[in-house]
């Protein structure tokens, strides 16, 4: 996998579900996936990480719980380890996120948008 | 730093200078490091992590020992622990990095390439 080159748009054609990540690279113990969104996702946090969202296309905005933040493509935000946060959409956004491998989308707030894990393509 | 919007194009309009990273965001112990490159520059390799390249717009070519790769804006690059790489841009462009934080860019090869590290914009 590592040896390729990575083209955004061309893994993005291949799945189209919501808010399930899929894997496109590792580096180190690192995992940089792409997800579609839309709509609203649940409050959750990831209690042992900071979590990085860079959006590739379209508006992601990420409710925090005393703010509102909102990115168009080309743009990034660090979530802080710990901190509750809600993405949502209100239309299909492409977004990559980068954290450590095996952190789970719903963080602590398991429930029915819990994606399968570590599914590359 | 970390509680605002990071727009990369907006951080290129901060600095001119080219080979010399500046950092735009952390997250955990891992830094974002934006670069204006253009020329060659040297051989050279991380010893103790992989390294990730972004393209953000442009055309960036990394030689390898035994290949070369050319990486346009929307497409990244994890160049492995250890691996001897060069890379080279015919005209200016504009990329963004991902390693831990510490890392040098010109790794082991210190030089007159050797940029000052842990510089933010």
């Amino acid at each position: 996998m590592q040896s390729k080159v990575i083209n955004f748009k061309e893994k993005f054609t291949k799945f189209s579900d919501h808010w399930s990540p899929r894997v496109i690279a590792e580096m180190n113990d690192y995992q940089f996936k792409l997800v579609k969104v839309e709509g609203e996702f649940v409050w959750h946090n990831h209690p042992d990480t900071d979590e990085v969202f860079i959006v590739i296309e379209g508006t992601l905005s990420i409710e925090f719980r005393d703010t509102l933040v909102t990115l168009e493509a080309g743009e990034m935000y660090v979530i802080p380890q710990g901190v509750e946060h809600k993405p949502v959409a209100n239309a299909e956004c492409k977004i990559m996120i980068i954290e450590p491998k095996g952190v789970v989308n719903t963080g602590e707030a398991t429930g029915k948008l819990t994606a399968q894990n570590d599914l590359w393509i």
